[in-house]
């Protein structure tokens, strides 16, 4: 077999076997089909994309280039969740106790941030002392305890994957669907749970911009997953309007809370609730609506919020600072934006209220850059407000003042501010499972 | 400038600027674009086309990438002449003498067999002591001298074009129309000839499968070569049937000197005829017509093949062969192919004939590969001709015995035999210039 063959198949929109899919991968890893043959193949890839056996199988090979995951060591149905990732999209700080709150098992690996978007593990990580890094015997140990455990990344996780996306990092084929679902599952996979939520998030602040978009690669995921045996459901959410109003890690952390004490925004409400269902869903806890009253309920008798404490001390954090959010590190300097204009809000371009937070300290500029924690932007006014010329719209927080000029030109760049009041959008656009796309 | 964001544009449908592409080239040159970007750029252009702008921006820039010939030491126009190669063509041996004695000087570069095509450096080296690789000071003294030289690519002519056609060659990316025109016309506007008189073969033994494709890179290379400032005609020629009757190196020599004593086959003569004329007419020796007759009367004089032995002596040549071709040393062993069917023969897969010929010896199995002079095939019956069963139909030559049986395979599996008689297809399918594509 030769690559040269697979890339002029591919090429001419053949449908690549499972032996030839193998063979790449494999030759990949190990160095024997070099980097300009895969860029070509990539490319290739791109345009003439992959049928859903090609993208199952090469889901398959990519996963075990690595380590695959044994979770058998936790009792019970383990349910996993992925963001595509977004702005102030702190959901997974609030489902999984949830989740756990209601007797199904969270045994989650979760990102860092990259580009304009945040990463659970960051915001973890501004929690004072919080582990995000165990070895898999304590982290079985912190879920069959507490009922959940959220960790970085740790181990082998297919490493396929890890050079695939540094070689579509540079030849400009990372916005393929078929690789991005590839890329995705193959981590999913690895990970060892039973069941995923996917949560595609759509519109100006997500890699996926169109809804079109986010409803192919929505099934292309689905139709891996269940393929490979896990039940798997996506929604699509939206990620035109960041979600919440807290961009920044601590400041994510402590409207976390806030949603678990039943005080949060309603937009993060409204898609937590939907999220943390469906997850309870999957593990067969029952109808979606029957999921929905479980959630609330552990909502409003505090026992979510229990399992997030419970879940920082067993990590090591000092849950103080969930108890009471009050005692999180503040950030030395803070800025009220002002309205410049009076109208409705128009639209927020998420994206760059994201790259206005990384640029306060949130994010991270570089792979090495350290993020300031306290860092970010709390929204006082979102899309579909009125406001007066003067009003405060938003506060930002740094550590150091220079930042704020940048940063605040770029968040009102960020505004469309007009005289009609814009029309609702959904919060949930649809809920795509391997036999339907159910619209809302 | 990044070479990133140029394959992201390109990718999307855009046009790289002149600039863009520049930088793209140099930087690929001097190593600071790496393959695995290139690569990908290739497969983009692949999908998405150049324009004509950027497919003459390409290869100006391949162009400079090394030494551009200074010809002007040679008095007169200077005429190149290219073909996209084919099986059992030997027209640059018979055109470049006939040119040269109607008063048009060919300076000529030639290049090596590749494939299943030959090429016209091995030809000519078949003639005992001839030198194909001159200084440029002998080069000039030659066609000066004699009219005409022909010689293999010396010096660093469009380095760029070395490197991109070894990463086209594992990558999948070689039968692109676009970079097809910017490999050979880079290397035509380096050779600093005025006019340009293209062979663009079509048919089962050219590169060029299809009329449409021919016809796409024909208009693709004239219009580079008009607006590099080059007087540039393209023919649009028959290799659906090997070109006369004589495949491998001093055989084709022998048909060669043959048709310029006006012996010849049919079809070579009235390919030569054309080819030698639209050059003349490129050189401004007056209209088709006139420039046909010029070309008959050398030929009919004896004028061309003085040429030919002229320039055979002054490059060291034994002209004694060229004189009288039995002089030409004999391969040891041939063999009659002998008809095995009785009809008319429909068909030739071309490319499979090139192919039974080089494994006789005529060709290269790797770049390294010695050639064998004597070795070839004579085709006694072509398309279009009624064979008994048990006529000879070719004679294969050999120093081996053994590389008989392989050989005959492939050339019998590469007939069609019928009942029917094929209809005549055309010789020459098209003349296109700058602004007109002549159907014939």
């Amino acid at each position: 077999m030769r690559m040269y063959d697979l890339i002029s198949k591919k090429r001419n929109g053949g449908e690549l076997s499972e032996a030839e899919i193998k063979f790449m991968i494999e030759g990949y890893v190990d160095g024997s089909i070099p980097d300009y043959q895969m860029s070509a193949m990539l490319m290739a890839i791109y345009f003439n994309g992959m049928t859903d056996a090609e993208t199952l199988t090469m889901t398959m090979a990519v996963a075990h280039s690595g380590d695959m995951v044994d979770l058998s060591g936790i009792e019970g149905i383990k349910v996993d969740k992925h963001s595509t990732g977004g702005v102030g999209d702190k959901t997974t700080l609030i489902i999984a106790p949830i989740v756990a709150a209601c007797g199904v098992k969270v045994a989650k690996m979760s990102g860092r941030g990259l580009g304009h978007t945040g990463g659970t593990v960051d915001k973890m990580e501004s929690i004072p002392n919080m582990q995000t890094s165990l070895s898999q015997e304590e982290f079985f140990k912190v879920v069959n305890t507490t009922g959940l455990s959220v960790i970085g990344q740790s181990g082998n996780l297919a490493p396929a994957d890890k050079k695939l996306y540094a070689l579509r990092d540079v030849t400009a084929t990372v916005d393929s669907i078929p690789l991005i679902a590839v890329s995705i599952m193959s981590k999913k996979l690895a990970a060892g749970n039973d069941c995923i939520l996917l949560d595609i998030k759509t519109g100006s602040g997500a890699f996926m911009k169109t809804l079109d978009d986010a409803t192919k690669l929505a099934q292309k995921m689905v139709a891996i997953g269940e393929n490979a045996g896990k039940k798997t459901v996506a929604l699509i959410t939206d990620m035109d309007i960041p979600l919440g109003h807290n961009i920044g890690n601590s400041l994510e952390v402590i409207e976390a809370v806030k949603t678990l004490r039943g005080e949060g925004p309603a937009d993060l409400t409204e898609v937590c609730l939907n999220l943390a269902a469906n997850m309870l869903y999957l593990a067969g806890k029952g109808d979606i609506e029957k999921c929905k009253e479980m959630v609330k309920e552990v909502i409003a008798n505090g026992k979510a919020l229990e399992r997030l404490i419970a879940m920082v001390e067993a990590q090591g954090g000092d849950s103080s600072v969930i108890k009471d959010t009050e005692n999180f590190a503040k950030a030395p300097y803070s800025l009220d934006i002002k309205a410049e204009k009076t109208g409705y809000i128009k639209a927020m371009d998420t994206e760059m209220c994201g790259i206005a937070s990384s640029m306060l300290g949130a994010g991270r500029e570089t792979k090495d850059s350290e993020i300031d924690f306290s860092a970010g932007i709390i929204l006082h006014k979102k899309v579909g407000d009125y406001i007066n010329e003067g009003d405060t719209i938003a506060t930002m927080y740094a550590s150091k003042e220079e930042l704020f000029a940048a940063a605040k030109a770029k968040y009102m760049n960020s505004l469309t501010i007009s005289d009609e009041k814009p029309e609702e959008q959904p919060l949930i656009f649809a809920r795509v499972t391997k036999d339907s796309v159910e619209k809302f």
